[in-house]
C-alpha cells in the first residue's frame, strides 16, 4: 500500500504549518517575495532578464548583490550579471565615469539634479535596444537607485516608462543611537543594542550588513553609534578600534559613523585638569583627539554633542558659551571635513523662567557666533518629543546658524514599541509649521534644508528605535517609523500618506483592501495617541523616570520642570499653562503672526490650546461643549480609535502571515487597555480639579483614582537603571 | 533574444550567494533538513509513511508538530497524520492509556523501566503490519520519545530494528537563569534575557515555544527563571502572572517553572520587620506566599536559594541555620508537591579557614536536618566553576540529604561565549569522579542519581548559557554545552564523544570528515582552555569582577578570598596552596583514599597538583621537566592547540555553511589571541616569583607584563553593571 492512498478525510491538515519560513521582522520592507500579479511578473521579467554594472567598487559590489538578491525574490528567478549589452533589454547601472553606456545618455542636467547621492532612473534606447538605466554620479548614488527600482517593483508599479530624477533635499541624513557601552539602550524598547562592543573589532556578524542595507534603502547615511548622555570611554583607543570596525562595515553602503563627545573627555581620559574649551591645552587635545580618531576612521562624520544639558558637563560650566564649546570641537574636526552637532535640548530648573523657553534665551542670541561646520540640533517642539507640540520656536530665529532638526523615532512618551503609533504625521505637522521668519512660506522644512537662509550645511536627525530584538523595533508598526523618518529625511515634500502606502506594501503586500485598511490604522494612530495621553494641548503628564503611562499627579521630587503639575497647571477654575504675554510670555519668542495666533485662545487652534493657555472648565470649545466634556470626551475617543484599529487589524487577518499579525494583534490588545488607563487615570485626576461629572458616553472608570496612583512599573525597558 | 542565450562565461556567479536560508544559529541541533544519504532517504520514508497518534492533549500536540514539522523536513515530504492503522508502515505513538494500539503491546516491563517520563521505542509487528511505535506511560514521555526518534534520522542511523528503552537517571534536570528583572544576565554572555518581563504576561514570543522545544528535545524538565542573587519583585503578583504565562508556553513540553526566592522578601514585599525563619509571622507569610504561588501556577516546581552567600540575605543573620532557612520554604511550598534548592556555595572572608573548606564545615553538620522535599545544590568543586577543580568534598558527606549538582554552563571563567571550550569533559570528570564514601564505587553520579544512599528526590542544575543573541548562547559552539549538560542530566552514562558525536551531526552533518574534524577539535578544547588559563591545578587568577582574562597578579581590594594572590600562593619557592594537613588540611574532607592521593604531592595527579600543594619551581615532574618549565610549557600548550582547533576548523570549510563556519572562525582567532594573552600574562607574572627564564619552546612573550597589568576591560557583559 502506497501512501498516495492514504484517504485524505483523515489527514489533519490543522497542524500543518504552511509558513517554510518564520514571518519575524527581521526582513523589514526589504522583503523581496515573489511578486503575485502574473501579468506584472512577466512585464518584470522581461524587461530585467540581467543586469550589467561596469565599475568595481565596494558600493557597487553592495548594489550588485542587492539587486540579483532583490530580483532573485521578486521576479522568482536568477537575473544574472552580464559584461556586455548584447540583450535586447537590460538593466543598466553606473556612474557616467565608469561606464560609457551610462555616459553616453543624454541626461547631464538629470544627473546634475541627482547630486552627489541623487539618482536618475530612466526607460532608455541604447543603440535600438531597451534598457532600464540607474545612473549617479556616485557609487552610493547607484545603489540608492537599485533600491528605488526594487522599491518599485515592490509596490507593483510597471517599469517601462520610468523617468525618475531623485536627490535627497537634506544633506546629512542621520540616525542617533541612544546606546551605552554596556548594551543598554536609553529609551530603547527593542531590546539591548545591536552594537556589540565586546566582539568588536574582531566580529561583525550580518546583521550590521543588514542595518546598513536598512538605511542605505530610504536614504540614510550617517549613524551616531553613542548615547547623547556620552561616555568618554568611546573616545579611547579601545573603543575607535571597535567604532573603526563599525565604520568598514557600513561604509559600502554610504553610511558615516559619528560618535557623541563628552565635554568632560579632556579631564576623564585626557588627564587634563579643565575641559575649559578656551583652555589651550583643551583646544590641543580635541585637535590631537579629532587627529587620532580620522587615523582610524577616515571619513569620520563627527560629534554630537550634548552639554549643560540634564547634568551633562559642558562649556557653561567654565562660563563660557555653547558657541565656544562647540567651536572647539568644530575646529578640531574641520581639517578633516567633520562636523559638529551642538544640541539646542538645553533647561535648568535654576533658571525661573518656564521651561519652553529656555532654549531660545540660551541660543538665540549666539546666532552668528558658530563655526561653519557647526549645526545646532532643535527637537521638533520646545519641551521633548511630546504626543503634540508647537514647532520650536528656533526655527527660524537664527538665520546665522544651519538649524538641523531632531526627532524622536523610539517611542519614549508613545507607549513604547507596545503602542501603534505611525509618526509620520506627527513630523510632517512640525516639518509644515510656518515659522513666518520671512513673511509666510517660511516653514520649518525650509529653515532645515536651507532654502530659506541659503545654507549648505542641513542635516535631520532621527532618535533610534532600533535595537537586538529579531524584527530591530519591538514591533512590526515599529519598523514603519524608521523607515518614514529616512523618507522624510530625504524627500520631506512626502506626505505621510505616500510613505505609509509604500511601507505597507513593501512590509505586507500589494492587496488593495490591506493597503486600505493598515494605513487607515496608521494614519489614525498618532492623533489617537494624542487623545488617549495628552488631549488638547496637554503635555508631559506622564509617569516619572520611565515616562511610561500616566501620571499627571507626579509633583515634587528633585526639579520641579520633571514634574507633571508644573505643566498642566490644574485648578479650581480650570486646566492649562498660560504662556500668553499675561502668562510665561513664551508665545513672544515665535514671528508675529504666530505668536498672534497663539496668543489669543479664540484663534488658538485647540490643539495647542492648554499648552498655551490656561482655560476655564466651562469654556466652550469649537464643538459647543466645555472644555471639561470635550476633554473626557477626546480621552474617550482615543480610546475608541484604538478600537477601531484593533477591528481594523483582524479584518485583515487573512491578508496576513500568522505571525505578524499575531504579535500586532496582542499589541493592540495591550494599547486598547493602556489607552484606557491613560483616559481614566487623566480623567479621574482632573475631575479632583473640575468636579464635574465624567459626560454621557464617556466609559465610567473601572478602577479609582486612588488605584491608578498606586501604580507601580518597575523594570521598564529603556531605563539605565531600575526605576522604583 | 532570450535569456537562455546569455554566455554562461559571463554570468559572474560569485556574487550570487546559495542559500536561501541564513544558518544564523537559531534552529540550534533542531534542524530537519533533509536526509543526504539517498538509501537512509528512502529507507526512512518506505518506513514513516504516516503518524498515527491517539489521545489529545497539549503536550500531544506537541508532539505530533515535532514530529511532523521533523519528518516535513528530514524526508522532504510531508507525513500525514491518519486516525486509522491501515498503511502496511506507520509510526504509532502514545501511551497505554489512551491508546488501543499500545496498549496492546507486550512492553509493560519496558514501560515500566521508562518510569514518568521515559518511553520506549519499538520496531513491532501489529496486526502483522510494521509499526515504528514510541511508547510511553505520560505523554510527556511520547514527545521526549518523538525527539528521540528525530534524532535517530538526524544522526542517521537505521530505523527498522529499534529496540529502545530509555528514562532519565536523574529527576529533576534544571536549568539555572541567572536572568534579572531588567533584562540583564549575571555571567551572560549571548546578549540579554530571553524573558521579555515588560511584554509579559501578555505577548508570548515564538522564541519561548522553541526554548521549550530545544529543552524537551534533552530532556530538561525545569526552569529556574530568574537570577540566584534574587529580587524579592519576582514574588510579587505582578511578576507571579508574567511567570505563570511562561510556565504557561512551557508546560506543553514538560517543563516547570521555578523562581528564587530572596530570603529578606518577607520583610522587602511583606511589610514584616524580620525575615527570620523561626519567627511564626515570617513561616505563615511563606506559606501564604506559596498558596499564592500555586494559585497563579498549578505546578510551580519550587524555590531556589542563595543564602547568606556574597551579601545575600539568609538565616544566619537571624542566628539560625541553612537548615531553618530551607525547612521554611520547604514546609511552604510541601503541601503542593513543590522542593526547595539551597544552594551551598557560601564562603565568608571573615571566616579565617581556607575558602575551599567553607562550604563543607556548614554543611556537612546540618546532614539530616533538611525536610524530604530539600536538596542541597553543591557546585562542582569546592571553588566557583573554575576551568579544572577536584569534586567538591560535600558529595558523599552529606548521606541523609539529598545532594543536587550544580554545573554552569555559561563560560564564566572560560573567555566568555568566544572560547570554544566544549564542557562535556569537565561535568564528566566530576560525575565520574569516586568519592570513596561508601568504598570503591561510589562515584559522585552515585550521590546525585540517588542511588549510593537510596534518595528518590534526584536533580542536576546547569547555570544556562542563553540569551537573546539569535544564535541563543553567543556561539554555535557554546550550544553544544547545553545540548551536553541536558543530555547528561538525563543519562549521565553517555560518554563526552558520544554526546560530541550527535551534537555535530544533529548542529552540522552526518559528513564523516566533519564530524571527526569538528569532534577532534571539542575533545581537546577543555584540556586547552586549563593550559591556557591554569595549569597544574592553578585557579582563581583571572581579572576581577568580570572574570574575563588573566589577573594573576590581583590582590588588595574588598576582600581576600577575592583576589587571586590568595589562591596561587607564588613565592620565591614555587607556587600553589599547601592545603595538606601543613597546610588547610583541606584534603582532610574529602574520605581518606582520596584524602591520602590528593595529600601525597607524588601520587596527587598533577592536574591537581598546585591545587593542594606548594610545589618549589625546581621539583621534578613527570616529564622529567622543573615545575617552572613544565608550567611555561603547558601554557604553550594550551596555545598550540587553540591553534590546532584553529587549522581543523579551516579544513572543514567545505563542509560547512558560510555564516556558522565565518563566526566560529573569528571567535577562533580571538580565543588564539586570548590564549597567548593569557600564557604571557602568567608565565610573565609568575617569573617574577621564579626568576628563571622561559624554557626553549615556549614563545618570547610579545609584550611586557607592565603593558598586560595595564589592559582594563571594561563594559564586559555579563556584569550587571560597568566594571569601573
Amino acid at each position: 500500500m502506497s501512501a498516495m492512498r492514504i484517504p485524505l478525510a483523515v489527514v489533519l491538515f490543522s497542524l500543518i504549518t504552511a509558513a517554510a519560513r518564520a514571518e519575524d521582522g527581521y526582513e523589514l520592507w526589504l522583503r523581496y517575495h515573489q511578486v503575485s500579479d502574473p501579468a506584472l511578473l512577466a512585464h518584470y521579467r522581461t524587461t530585467l532578464p540581467a543586469i550589467l554594472v561596469e565599475g568595481e567598487s565596494p558600493t557597487l559590489t553592495a548594489a550588485k548583490k542587492e539587486l540579483i538578491t532583490g530580483l532573485r525574490g521578486l521576479l522568482g528567478q536568477e537575473t544574472p550579471l552580464v559584461r556586455e549589452a548584447k540583450l535586447d533589454d537590460l538593466l543598466l547601472a553606473g556612474t557616467p565615469k565608469a561606464s560609457k553606456l551610462i555616459a553616453s545618455l543624454d541626461i547631464a542636467q538629470e544627473l546634475k539634479t541627482a547630486g552627489e547621492e541623487g539618482f536618475v532612473i530612466r526607460s532608455a534606447r541604447i543603440a535600438g535596444k531597451r534598457r532600464t538605466v540607474i545612473a549617479a554620479n556616485s557609487d552610493v548614488g547607484v545603489l540608492h537607485g537599485g533600491f528605488r527600482l526594487l522599491q518599485l517593483l515592490q509596490t507593483h508599479q510597471r517599469i517601462d516608462n520610468l523617468s525618475i530624477t531623485a536627490a535627497p533635499r537634506i544633506k546629512h541624513r542621520i540616525l542617533n543611537h541612544w546606546d551605552n557601552l554596556d548594551g543598554t539602550v536609553e529609551r530603547g524598547y527593542a531590546g539591548f543594542s545591536i552594537w556589540d562592543w565586546h566582539k568588536l573589532p574582531d566580529y561583525l556578524p550580518p546583521r550590521y550588513t543588514d542595518y546598513a542595507r536598512a538605511n542605505a534603502s530610504i536614504g540614510i547615511n550617517g549613524t551616531v553609534l553613542t548615547n547623547v548622555n556620552a561616555n568618554a570611554i568611546s573616545l579611547t583607543p579601545e573603543y575607535l578600534k571597535k567604532a573603526a570596525a563599525l565604520a568598514g562595515a557600513l561604509r559600502p553602503y554610504g553610511i558615516r559613523v559619528y560618535l557623541t563627545a563628552r565635554f568632560s573627555a579632556p579631564i576623564e581620559i585626557g588627564g587634563l585638569k579643565t575641559a575649559d574649551p578656551l583652555d589651550p591645552a583643551v583646544v590641543s587635545w580635541w585637535k590631537a583627539k579629532a587627529d587620532e580618531i580620522y587615523r582610524y576612521i577616515p571619513d569620520f562624520g563627527g560629534f554630537l554633542v550634548k552639554a549643560n544639558s540634564e547634568g551633562q558637563p559642558g562649556p557653561q560650566q567654565y562660563k563660557r558659551t555653547h558657541a565656544d564649546g562647540a567651536n572647539v570641537l568644530a575646529d578640531a574636526v574641520a581639517p578633516h571635513g567633520g562636523i559638529v552637532m551642538w544640541r539646542a535640548f538645553v533647561y535648568d530648573d535654576k533658571v525661573p523662567d518656564d521651561r519652553t523657553k529656555q532654549a531660545y534665551n540660551e541660543f538665540k542670541p549666539l546666532d552668528g557666533s558658530f563655526r561653519p561646520n557647526v549645526l545646532v540640533q532643535v527637537k521638533n517642539g520646545p519641551i521633548d518629543f511630546q504626543p503634540r507640540e508647537p514647532f520650536h520656536p528656533l526655527f527660524g530665529a537664527m538665520p546665522g546658524t544651519p538649524l538641523m532638526m531632531e526627532f524622536q523615532i523610539t517611542q519614549e512618551y508613545l507607549g513604547l514599541a507596545t503602542n501603534l503609533v505611525y509618526l509620520a504625521p506627527l513630523f510632517k505637522e512640525t516639518l509644515d509649521s510656518d515659522t513666518f521668519a520671512k513673511g509666510t512660506g517660511s516653514q520649518v522644512t525650509r529653515v532645515i534644508d536651507g532654502t530659506l537662509e541659503n545654507h549648505s550645511l542641513t542635516a535631520m536627525a532621527g532618535v533610534a528605535n532600533i535595537g537586538s530584538d529579531r524584527n530591530w523595533c519591538g514591533s512590526v508598526f515599529a519598523q514603519s517609523n524608521w523607515f518614514a523618518f529616512g523618507r522624510l529625511a530625504w524627500d520631506h515634500t512626502l506626505s505621510a500618506e505616500a510613505i505609509a502606502d509604500e511601507w505597507i506594501r513593501m512590509t505586507f503586500s500589494n492587496d488593495q483592501g490591506l493597503v486600505a485598511g493598515v494605513s487607515s490604522m496608521m494614519m489614525a494612530s498618532r492623533e489617537a495617541a494624542v487623545d488617549y495621553m495628552t488631549p488638547l494641548g496637554l503635555h508631559h503628564i506622564m509617569a516619572e523616570g520611565h515616562h511610561y503611562g500616566p501620571g499627571p499627579w507626579v509633583s515634587g521630587g528633585p526639579r520641579p520642570d520633571w514634574t507633571s503639575v508644573y505643566y498642566h497647571r490644574a485648578d479650581a477654575t480650570g486646566l492649562g499653562f498660560d504662556r500668553t504675554a499675561t502668562g510665561s510670555n513664551a508665545t513672544g519668542q515665535y514671528f508675529p503672526p504666530v505668536a498672534r495666533e497663539f496668543e489669543d485662545p479664540g484663534r488658538c487652534p485647540e490643539k495647542y490650546l492648554l499648552w498655551f493657555h490656561h482655560v476655564g472648565w466651562d469654556r466652550r470649545m469649537q464643538s459647543g461643549q466645555t472644555l471639561w466634556d470635550e476633554l473626557c470626551r477626546r480621552y474617550q475617543r482615543g480610546v475608541d480609535a484604538v478600537r477601531r484599529m484593533d477591528a481594523t487589524w483582524e479584518s485583515v487577518r487573512d491578508r496576513i502571515d500568522p505571525e505578524r499579525y499575531e504579535q500586532a494583534r496582542v499589541f493592540l490588545r495591550i494599547q486598547e487597555a493602556e489607552a484606557r488607563w491613560w483616559r481614566d487615570a487623566c480623567v479621574l485626576y482632573f475631575q479632583t480639579f473640575s468636579k464635574k461629572p465624567i459626560p454621557a458616553g464617556v466609559e465610567p472608570p473601572a478602577e479609582s483614582l486612588d488605584y491608578h496612583r498606586s501604580i507601580v512599573k518597575r523594570y521598564v525597558p529603556g531605563t539605565a537603571r531600575p526605576i522604583r
